[in-house]
């Protein structure tokens, strides 16, 4: 018996990555007549969106963390499996994993996404906090708690200042180092002083928008309290600062890197052709060529579309082309032809604070990206959007609910909820 | 001026210790003429009637925990400062802090609580989880977590059923055996069995209980798979598994200790008098002899009544001890007599499992503890009244509308909120 249903399995479909390009291409195979493997380094999708969130304490880690089995729980062809891919054998068509197993498959999609880059800057990988996991998120919300305790134990004198630098003035980092001004005196007092400088490269924020909305972005920032540093470069970071391309020198044990991500290695480890930022090249039809069973998504994948943009390494990006890896492999086990991948360009936002936000937007979805969106708008209207795309976005519906009650909240009391210390002992320590 | 601000300083009040007790003596100050410095080894206060809630992955560390700072945000002569004291200086009425700072006071309240008393069972230290701090459930959550995952992960052949050994009969172990029967199923799926031992030195469960309840208790956790071993004693635990007394032994890597507490050492470091439990023995007044100025509440403290039986290791004794000496030390600041503490005893409950609970009340608040309560009940009404106890009791009104609708949701979908694995490099060593 147990010979038989080997000979009549059905065909597995492993995807490599639980983010937004995995999670949609594992449902967009929930017809189709597959055993579909999910494996993730984590138990968990994360709703990178939000991470800022968890980082300066207006948001507990469970709340952009979704478990994997309770997401798919009534697709019952998927099976989690935590684990992290470490090489392939295509001919065997086996992904080896960190802890010696194998996968088989008959069909692969590579959804491992991004990872934060560099760029080279001396010392910044050993002395900056990364802000694009959970674990990330975290670690950092535990340092500057520390931090923050810290200055305040001196009861019986005044604290020095805290300084925190963020690098990078696009999305991440106006968003980061907003919520880092507000954060010193809502969460332990206005007895210390938390001071946020942000470094860009280039001469303005927000580089993605329109020249209003980075006037706009600056603006806020620089009234919350923020020092914000144009057209300036970081030359090098140690452990005590970052040192500036002009030789300026901010002293600081906080420097959080926003600047720049770059595809999972996992392409070059693989042994496929590489394009910009690391990313595999896949043909119009999101498949990876030479290799007819297996498809990429996501950030860690580019494509040059028949017509229109290239999709960006965006969460809209990641979640088109996650669903469309899914439902091609469907049409392959359907014995259905391909068809090339369109994305649509959805349009772009910011929060800059309580309430406010930019955001951009194409008259229609339109086929490819324009230099300009004609829509645009700031203010409470593009923070009320926002809020609705993230909380429609965000995976679960207990944790809309929590992040909703959250937000309503700290909007008319201006308090953080997830605050609270866990694990002190291990956070002086950074594991990196 | 300042010479002069500081000669007409307001007497100074340390708290030592955040739990029921500090937060109720702090909160019982509120309108003192005192700067009030509640101190405490997190900036948190934990709720730990729930901790093995955390522990299993129903609820959110940051739902237990209540940051300080927010619970006293409209009573500001509290100044919260996180740290831990090691010594004191009677004679220059100083509290030496960890940090190598100190603590200068004009009245002290200690209410340093309780730590896990181990009895000596050799390796238990060693090789067991505790469940007392917010920290230890979320370590125990991310062992028990992993090792759900690495069952999880043998997709191709069946998993070796995990095997958790829970020490101790009492509310904590009862509570802790069957979550842990549920987690495994609700949180992973079928595929995994996690097998659950319950070792209780007496012959039966929750020995401060009817007999009733006991056995209650017994059948609905055999009805639920745990194997309860009554009457037999744990001799030696190792990397390995425990071994109990009669030479039987249990192979596990998960041996979750909830059978003893013991006073916070800090009482025998002042050089004060302890009695049984190494508690501070207090005269009626909560004060502690030879020392004016100096109280104790909580589980840290007992006092023997001048009427009625001696405040318990429970809740709420440390509420209402803590609230009584924040009143003695207002009362001593207003120039007004001190007033003996009477125990009001509340009664005792214990949850068995979703919508079901033993409960066993006094009439009415009776000023010693009876040997049998008059009042007993189970089932649903007993675990509404659990429910309704501890969502009053709990820190925040946020908090209290999360851990509601967690349990809400929990109560109709059996699926637990907080499994996800954050930080999993670090939990494969523990941190003890």
């Amino acid at each position: 018996m147990s010979g038989r249903v080997s000979a009549i399995a059905r065909p597995r479909v492993v995807v490599l990555g639980a983010g937004f390009a995995g999670l949609n291409a594992a449902h967009a195979l929930r017809d189709a007549d597959a055993a579909v493997v999910l494996l993730d380094k984590n138990n968990y999708h994360t709703f990178q969106p939000l991470l800022y969130q968890v980082s300066t304490g207006y948001l507990a880690a469970e709340e952009v963390g979704a478990t994997l089995r309770t997401i798919f729980r009534r697709q019952p062809s998927v099976t989690v499996r935590m684990g992290a891919a470490v090489s392939v054998e295509w001919t065997d068509r086996k992904l080896c994993l960190q802890d010696g197993s194998a996968l088989e498959f008959d069909y692969l999609i590579l959804a491992a996404g991004a990872e934060t880059n560099y760029f080279g800057i001396a010392g910044m990988a050993e002395h900056s906090w990364p802000l694009y996991t959970l674990d990330d998120a975290v670690r950092l919300r535990m340092h500057l708690l520390n931090r923050l305790e810290e200055a305040a134990a001196t009861v019986d004198h005044a604290a020095e200042p805290i300084t925190a630098v963020v690098v990078g003035g696009g999305p991440t980092g106006v968003e980061t180092a907003g919520a880092l001004a507000s954060m010193g005196q809502e969460l332990v007092g206005p007895a210390t002083a938390l001071r946020v400088t942000l470094v860009e490269a280039i001469p303005r924020l927000l580089a993605a928008f329109s020249p209003r909305s980075s006037k706009r972005a600056l603006e806020d920032l620089r009234r919350r309290g923020v020092e914000v540093r144009l057209g300036e470069t970081v030359d090098s970071a140690d452990a005590g600062g970052v040192t500036l391309a002009d030789g300026h020198r901010i002293e600081t044990d906080t420097v959080i890197w926003a600047a720049g991500v770059q595809a999972n290695p996992l392409g070059g480890a693989f042994g496929l052709e590489l394009a910009k930022h690391g990313r595999i090249l896949v043909d119009p039809q999101l498949r990876v060529p030479g290799h007819p069973n297996v498809f990429a998504a996501g950030d860690i994948a580019v494509t040059t579309p028949a017509h229109g943009a290239p999709p960006p390494m965006l969460a809209s990006a990641a979640i088109q082309t996650g669903r469309h890896a899914g439902e091609q492999v469907a049409r392959l086990l359907a014995g259905k032809p391909l068809i090339p991948f369109r994305y649509r360009d959805k349009g772009i936002m910011a929060v800059l604070g309580r309430g406010d936000a930019v955001a951009e937007l194409p008259l229609r979805s339109s086929g490819g990206r324009t230099s300009r969106y004609p829509l645009r708008f700031g203010g409470l209207p593009a923070w009320l959007l926002w809020l609705g795309v993230h909380i429609v976005y965000l995976i679960g519906f207990r944790n809309r609910l929590k992040v909703l009650l959250d937000w309503g909240w700290s909007y008319f009391t201006s308090r953080g909820a997830g605050a609270i210390l866990v694990h002190p002992p291990d956070t002086r320590q950074r594991t990196s």
